[in-house]
């Protein structure tokens, strides 16, 4: 499956790169080979000599040369959590793509950290695949470090923090969709407006958030910070904090919910109080997953490219792959758009009065 | 990551396998390494000599022996379609067991097809897993023999058609799962019941509809053909089908939808004719998917363990690999069971009677 490389002249080398396998070697103590073995991600060798290999590695900035990586057919897909309902739309646009160019996708977890355990790194290396893709979910330093020495790149795809500024990545304008979707429910004559943001961790959900407030501060409006409750991007949160929003006695009119999951656990607040929406309560998501259509009433929301984000990140690393790790560092983002349901309305102060003008 | 295999005696191999690489070698004129090749899926053989070692390999009924398979530390997992909602409780079941395992997971998908496209098993064959988790998608005999000469196990989950005597499953028990949804039903007073199914060339949608008829059936209604719809799983159906029956001037008061996604479908139905769940029509799904707790009314719906049936099918393929083959084929079906919330009432002649008497 895999094409056989073009052996590559020097010249094309990083100027950075000073230290060859050989050296790397020698300086280690041990035989090339074994140095061959730490790369390939071998069992077979004494963990002391690893370590002291690695280091190595790492300290001279060695870069594995295309010429000596035989790559396997395959791209690894890594998530944060497995949990969340929008991690199919992902899935499906790495897939497309990988599939494609005739390669598979190995699909793994970190579980709830949030940089993937030391033996996942161990195993990629092992695997030698074509490029990584990590969603929602960073590497440390020394991960960096073990991929960039065995040439295999990697592109961050909706980063949970900030990815560092040499770190190609590819998100989505999140405070352009707060923004367009706090927006939409001023218009409507909404100005008690609540938000239910994801982890404050998340720079995604911080910026969703932060255009939230620019649309109520540039619409001359008051920002309420008890009317923004912290959720965790999931239905719980949203049940919960929903909960909380709606029994205050000067509860909002609106709530933007962070995400769609957290708007379906609002629905089922609002419909525990015997709130209708939207005749009682607005309610406003982000992604825009399939079940937005579906639920009663279809939700209003912004949405999010996935899959297009997910075929542009996996695009990117095979990318990254062909140009011998030489491109620029990239940060794309794809553009949301709002979609208006069923779920957002007029609120009833201002139906009223416009029943009373007319 | 592997460990080493240990090497076995003639003794251990099956008796049907008289044929060794060097014997299959001298059939095809080619030598031991090229046969080797092969076997491994590698890419640069001829097509011609590929062919007729393939053709020797499965006239031989040969397999290879353990000793000389090194396996990566893979599971694959193949989906039908990865459009579905539920392949991600399918996903995460087969992830668990893979992390426990120290294996990773590679995805791919049929695209549609209910055989994985040829050039699917050469990759397998390249890749050597551990073993093959095909969900709702089938093997043909020849990608069958392929793996079965490269010693990698299958197992197939929810098997769409027939699979065979001889080729091991894992099931969950969808005829029992129709059968309670239908009792409950008709418990609840309901007589004409709708039934809406998935395609007729999946076996477990065939159960699904058979218990329906059974519950009727034993009940002493009748099953009325023009109450039974063909669906397809998918939300559109159950939206299209759905219209369908409710438009009818003795519409059903309960339905019966196949599966949540068509429940959900069902849902929209009702609310563009203006009828209310479960006041005018009671709905049950089938799956419980996380989102049949968030729609409006929460939707009553059989469950299937999905999760759990997917660990099973991991935990059967690695079995089965570490019992060298010898493992008898097995078919394991797991409970399904009513989960009743709140999408199902009596209907309104059965309480407009209640209200009568009382």
């Amino acid at each position: 499956m895999t094409s056989p490389q073009p052996a590559e002249t020097r010249t094309q080398g990083r100027s950075t790169q000073s230290a060859t396998l050989a050296e790397i070697a020698r300086a280690a103590g041990v035989s090339a080979p074994t140095v061959s073995k730490v790369l390939n991600g071998r069992a077979d060798v004494a963990p002391a000599t690893r370590s002291r290999v690695e280091e190595l590695l790492r300290a001279h900035g060695y870069r594995r040369r295309r010429a000596e990586a035989t790559r396997s057919p395959l791209i690894d897909l890594v998530f944060h959590e497995l949990e969340s309902a929008w991690a199919m739309e992902v899935i499906r646009g790495v897939e497309n793509v990988a599939r494609d160019a005739g390669l598979s996708v190995v699909l793994s977890e970190s579980a709830g950290r949030l940089t993937p355990g030391r033996s996942w790194a161990d195993q990629v290396a092992a695997r030698r695949p074509h490029g990584v893709v990590l969603v929602l979910s960073g590497l440390d330093e020394s991960q960096r470090a073990l991929l960039t020495s065995r040439s295999i790149p990697f592109v961050v795809m909706d980063p949970a923090g900030d990815p560092g500024a040499d770190v190609p990545s590819i998100g989505a304008t999140n405070w352009q969709g707060g923004l367009a979707a706090t927006r939409h429910l001023i218009e409507l004559g909404h100005r008690r407006i609540g938000a239910i943001s994801g982890p404050s961790r998340m720079m995604c959900s911080r910026a969703r958030v932060d255009g939230y407030r620019a649309a109520l501060e540039t619409a001359g409006l008051p920002v309420d910070p008890e009317l923004i409750t912290a959720g965790d991007f999931h239905h719980e949160a949203g049940y919960r904090q929903g909960l909380a929003l709606l029994r205050r006695p000067d509860r909002p009119t609106a709530v933007f919910a962070g995400n769609d999951l957290q708007a379906l656990g609002l629905y089922e607040a609002a419909r525990e109080l015997g709130l209708r929406i939207p005749e009682d309560l607005s309610v406003v998501g982000f992604d825009d997953l399939p079940v937005a259509r579906w639920v009663g009433p279809p939700l209003t929301t912004v949405r999010q490219p996935l899959t297009e984000m997910a075929e542009a990140a996996a695009r990117l690393v095979l990318d990254l792959g062909r140009a011998d790790g030489s491109a620029a560092a990239t940060r794309v983002e794809l553009a949301t758009s709002l979609v208006v349901r069923s779920s957002t309305a007029a609120p009833a102060s201002a139906r009223a009065e416009t029943s009373g003008d007319g």
